[in-house]
């Protein structure tokens, strides 16, 4: 195992009617001049925005607002934001919806306190300070209720690029398996994709010794396989539904990655599919990580077989170790299409002749590398895409 | 799955030579005066105490010393730290030991910042504030570097008291696995008890439908199952002891006991067994638990098979799953003996004849009930300690 530091300082307030929670969350973390900070119309229509305007009504709060957060949020909104703030003078920013609105509202929050440009930050300067952060998870995906890191995209030749820091980590993250239950199939199941990946991304390390993370990693993606056909045939199934939620928090504040190199290909070679394309990261991940999977096995076959007995229910064939590890990621396949999730370019709606300039895209030049558990260069990427096609 | 909060707050510091951090942690989290707490002479012989103080002479931090802390904590020195810190303008608490040390230094911290005797808080009064308590954590076993909770023994009547608040939870824990590799095996073993305790007293829960939080248990005792027997066996494996010392802070900062019914019966019971023989908590514990699994069995069979098949790797026996369940406890029984910890009074030293009294210290009188899974009367104490001859 290796040395590492951990810390998660983010209040979680988790289960029924908790929304109403924000204002007193917002005053106990200091917050006087807010702005809540949305995507699209949902949170209106479902009455979400309202009662969570209640709640800071009710503690005095004052507060203004900006919607308008897309999938994939994008770096004008970000500006806009930064700019509201200072003119107004806010404190504080409550992100009321998914991984897109709080990865826009942290981005805001780092900006806001820098005299730069805010994608400095994404292009590798540190960030130092940010306003607080507070959150009103309506879906279970992205994690970043309770992580440090924000993903956007710059519109300008579309550049999806993450930044992080402890600073980004939400002060309070207010999650209510209610909230999610409105989500369509497939949303639903983007999201639990994105739950997983988060896991994978920590669990194929070159790191010897981590019992404990890797048994952890594995209870995440035991209770996913359980839960998510439940709420594909049931989305009104509550219990599953906060079991799914507790578990995307718990996939991505890094528990259960400290002390071990972690990999994130996968991640940045979805990135610019979903930038391309602009579809759900989370199928986007559904496409790329059986692929990656396939081309990296042979690096560490006793891994993927452990994977494969342990969270795949296969039984190991001692004779050949790789069978059991194929049999892994092929049951992982089944599982995407039974959640309705798409395994190829072709489903996705991505297209071959795309596959250079993405390679391009992602910037690794001759020499540069993505990933650590395999480092891979520009042709291991186009082939990755390729096994996806 | 029922409503929750999940707070935990603390900054840890995990791995080799860490505790060369301890200065600078204490200036980040605002301390100037710092008490240093810790027992016996082991951390002064190994050199631990020195490498600390010198991490807090180059931050030209200010120190005081109070030592002397015994297993199962005293008031005595409680009361004698409080007066020291109060004297002395102490804003920061620097425990250096194991969970006793931690347990002490947190009422202390209480006890300074409250003007009545500071047993009122074991007796039930609420903490609000104490002063800020940082970690060096030198034994896996207690979680108290993580959690918010403490427990000391009034030596008046040997009374032993848990208290607990959101206030104690330390600011940072620092743990080196390398300073665990001097602990004999004995102790190594009570450790590795306690901390699969904490997870029996979440696991064993009526609250239905709590799958992440299921797994998540099961993880940390697949880890400890792997793990103790190989320190056993060669104390200075570092990896299995840094394996052993994360699962330990997880079994016990809560995040995999959040939105269940909890049951804490066994540590009730057993702290009336070290509290009367002054025997480590661990063995105590290893003791009671056997012995109260198999008197509450039957009250969900289906959850002590399920306990059996994922975590003790029993076969499920389909059309007697009671055998499943027993055959669970008798594993558990074995691993206990395997790491050389008594499952017996005998062994442990305890006396029948003295059930009746300690069954009378427990306090529950004629009405009075300890436990959730099962609410269990005196008499059910006195039989549990019975079954444990």
């Amino acid at each position: 195992m290796n040395n590492f530091t951990f810390y998660s300082p983010t209040y979680f307030a988790f289960g029924k009617g908790t929304e109403k929670e924000a204002g007193r969350l917002i005053k106990r973390f200091g917050g006087s001049k807010v702005l809540i900070h949305y995507g699209g119309g949902s949170v209106i229509r479902s009455g979400l925005l309202d009662r969570v305007k209640e709640s800071l009504n009710k503690e005095n709060i004052e507060y203004i607002e900006l919607g308008g957060v897309k999938p994939n949020p994008r770096s004008g909104l970000v500006y806009e934001g930064i700019d509201l703030c200072r003119k107004e003078g806010i404190d504080f920013i409550l992100a009321v919806g998914g991984g897109s609105v709080i990865d826009s509202a942290k981005a805001i929050a780092a900006g806001a306190m820098y005299e730069g440009d805010f994608w400095d930050f994404f292009e590798g300067k540190p960030i130092e300070k940010a306003l607080p952060v507070g959150t009103v998870l309506t879906i279970a995906a992205a994690g970043s209720e309770g992580s440090g890191d924000t993903v956007i995209t710059k519109e300008e030749g579309m550049l999806k690029r993450g930044a992080g820091s402890e600073v980004l980590r939400p002060k309070f993250s207010i999650l209510n398996p209610e909230l999610t239950q409105t989500l369509p199939a497939y949303q639903t199941a983007c999201g639990a994709v994105d739950i997983m990946a988060h896991v994978f991304e920590r669990y194929f390390t070159n790191t010897k010794e981590v019992e404990i993370t890797d048994r952890l990693c594995e209870a995440i993606l035991l209770t996913m396989i359980k839960e998510v056909p439940r709420v594909i045939k049931d989305p009104n199934n509550y219990e599953a539904r906060a079991n799914i939620m507790w578990a995307g928090m718990v996939a991505h504040n890094n528990l259960v990655g400290v002390g071990r190199e972690q990999d994130w290909a996968s991640h940045g070679i979805e990135h610019e599919l979903s930038a391309l394309y602009d579809v759900a990261h989370g199928a986007g991940l559904a496409v790329v990580f059986p692929a990656w999977m396939t081309y990296v096995m042979k690096h560490d076959i006793n891994r993927f077989a452990q994977i494969a007995v342990r969270v795949w229910g296969c039984h190991m064939n001692f004779a050949n170790p790789e069978e059991t590890a194929r049999e892994g990621i092929e049951r992982f396949k089944q599982f995407l299409k039974s959640i309705g999730m798409p395994t190829t370019f072709k489903e996705l709606g991505a297209r071959e002749e795309d596959i250079p300039l993405m390679v391009e895209k992602l910037g690794l030049g001759e020499n540069g590398t993505i990933g650590s558990f395999v480092r891979l260069n520009s042709k291991d990427v186009e082939n990755i895409y390729r096994l996806a096609l």
